[in-house]
């Protein structure tokens, strides 16, 4: 069984907006181990969808379609999958009551134009919507199932979910479930770790071991299909046990790329190392501004061991909460290994934690020099045995040397927590 | 001309990732007057891709593919363009320096199988790439140009932009223009904003004005066809008047939700207030945890009136930066009233700014009480004529309550600079 998905409307192949749904559906028929091969997405326009419409029917068992069932003339949905059906449309007078209602409760009265989304293809059944005025509906088409669900995001969820999906899985049992999980990497290039784990990668393989890389964070994602998730998840297992011996986490010597796994962020390694160790830290931010004292705080819980954190933007700041000597300004600057040393050890000693990280750099796009050029970070780790340091030379834009810079540090916190010992 | 687009890759058929990237392209092509008509997504696999970029080329005049051509076995975009033209594969030799350059640069040595991102079909051009190793490539196959990017948002974008676009305008003048532009408000609802401006929207009309609403922020949309772009902003910057009347920005009275136009966030009305009056702020952050500070420096710049902030996620951390003193603690909790204004107060005092702003609040999902509920959140803003002090009661997750308090506390400041004098 294989489905594809049709998203209609003017505003995403315009560029104004991104289509969530397809994902949102793929993911949901993968839950049910259907898999879908193919997302199409078209304008308002009647021949653009009859010929969308026709072609999925011919290569896919399951359409779903979504968007072009509102109620204006631009909705053209309703129509185009009646024209590839070869069907009239009927009026479903029950529907039609549910709107008159609808409107009426809101103190209005239906305009005409609404009655339009009372229409469905003769021979199709109705899907109800339960939090809007387009109802949704499927039929047969040769020998597809095609179903039609409105585009807007909260109501396509909710009459999937609660209207469409049960009967799906109950008229085509598939007896397969496709589960995804991740092995989240970073500090290794993606390359490196191709070459690594590429005996266990190649097309038509179950688990599906493949990698994906975003901002600067390698995923291994390890698909399987099986007879029941619990099947999946061990085989996923399997395969998991192996990635993580080769690549290795920051117990290994030295220190393995992999942080977490499925939405972990290096936030949440940072998380369960210290809490682990019972360790506090306090974070000085210069150019990353609060980034890495926010992603700390999207962990609930992180006032267990975050105790706060200075965002340094000027140098009076600096002096102010970490006792940074002025003169240092004048001898090395802002943007110095002793500088951004300072700044560990002055919030180190400022808040009594035992850790002290900080970031200072040049994020850009202005205020490099030649011999400072934009993306010069440097990141400092401060604790108990010592301060360590790194010099950083990135590149990108202002963002993106931003989140890099905090993701090299808090990676610096995760690799070394493993070594520190609990000195309070 | 017409144009489609097609995004390849696994990780978009099975709903992990949303494909962002058609979009993109998407606003690129019709901000050069080229109307797509159709994107699609398929999977890592030789034969879908190889009939979406057929069927692709039979329909339009310009195809963009994106994804599929990293170094790993699973990459079979290349191949299936070369499958598709009917030819075969050619090293780029320069480009297979460029490459191993890159690697040698950041101390590797390349892995022999990225030598196949230096692989292009025989008789296409290379698209280079400004920041990664996947090169692109152009070529025409029966009457369309077809043109290949990375699935890298960031590669792609930059390669696009740089590379491709300027040779596209002066390939394929096409004598239109649709040009989109924004005004961006925050505070009034969306249900508001269109019950004042229907007037100005309906289908069918040029220019086309839509709502569109997320994390808070609602954008009114106007996007106008003309046949060049000064035409194209005229016809816009009339509509952008009229609604600029009805709904006012901060020195309107009251003051009215819109803070900027197009990408700007409220950072950058921040920025253009705060430099224009001469003012400089400081934060304290508790909930937000240094999504503020974060915000503010996004913008390039920004240390010209950003001193610097607190994330004082520990009481200790309260009393250390700002004072604030131990027993209000226990009198009235951290999240209260007079915590918001100790620390908005505190820190202005600290810090030696004009403004202070601070935050303080339950972002949960645990630490709420009954009379202290997740979302409560108590926002000040210290300034010479006194302490403005808002309480907000918030639903959502943990991430969208952070970030509402974030732009709720960031909308005061603009609110508030409005009628604030400069006093140092």
């Amino acid at each position: 069984m294989k489905a594809e998905i049709i998203s209609v409307g003017d505003e995403l192949t315009v560029g104004m907006i991104v289509d969530t749904n397809s994902a949102y559906l793929s993911s949901k028929l993968a839950g049910i181990g259907i898999p879908v091969t193919r997302h199409t997405v078209v304008g308002d326009d009647l021949d653009a969808v009859v010929d969308a419409v026709g072609g999925a029917t011919r290569r896919a068992d399951l359409v779903l379609v979504n968007g072009g069932i509102g109620p204006t003339v631009d909705d053209v949905t309703r129509q185009a999958v009646a024209t590839v059906a070869g069907t009239g449309m009927s009026l479903d007078a029950e529907w039609l009551e549910v709107i008159r209602g609808m409107f009426r409760r809101r103190g209005f009265t239906m305009p005409e134009s609404n009655a339009v989304q009372a229409m469905i293809p003769s021979a199709a059944t109705r899907i109800t919507n339960p939090c809007g005025t387009a109802a949704g509906f499927f039929l047969k088409i040769n020998s597809s199932e095609v179903a039609i669900f409105p585009g807007v995001p909260g109501e396509l969820r909710a009459m999937f979910e609660q209207e469409y999906l049960p009967r799906l899985v109950q008229a085509a049992p598939t007896g397969r479930v496709i589960v995804t999980r991740s092995l989240k990497c970073f500090g290794m290039p993606e390359s490196l770790i191709n070459e690594k784990i590429r005996h266990l990668m190649g097309p038509g393989r179950n688990p599906l071991v493949g990698l994906l890389a975003k901002d600067a964070v390698i995923s291994v994602k390890i698909t399987a299909d099986a007879d029941a998730e619990a099947a999946a998840l061990l085989m996923i297992g399997d395969i998991k046990r192996q990635v993580r011996g080769i690549l290795g986490d920051e117990t290994a010597t030295p220190p393995g790329p992999i942080f977490g796994e499925d939405d972990d962020g290096l936030q949440h390694a940072i998380a369960r190392l210290l809490t682990d160790r019972r360790l506090k830290i306090a974070t000085a931010e210069s150019c990353t501004g609060g980034l890495i004292a926010k992603r700390l705080t999207d962990v609930s819980g992180s006032s267990n061991y975050f105790m706060g954190g200075v965002v340094s933007y000027s140098n009076e700041a600096k002096s102010i909460f970490m006792g940074v000597p002025e003169s240092l300004f004048a001898e090395v600057g802002a943007v110095s290994p002793e500088v951004a040393r300072a700044m560990a050890e002055g919030i180190r000693a400022r808040l009594h934690t035992d850790l002290g990280l900080s970031v200072t750099g040049i994020a850009g796009p202005t205020g490099g020099t030649p011999k400072k050029p934009v993306g010069l970070v440097y990141v400092a780790l401060a604790h108990s045995s010592g301060t360590e340091l790194h010099e950083l030379r990135l590149t990108g834009t202002r963002d993106e040397i931003r989140d890099r810079s905090a993701k090299w540090a808090m990676n610096m916190v995760r690799t070394a927590v493993a070594g520190i010992k609990h000195d309070r």
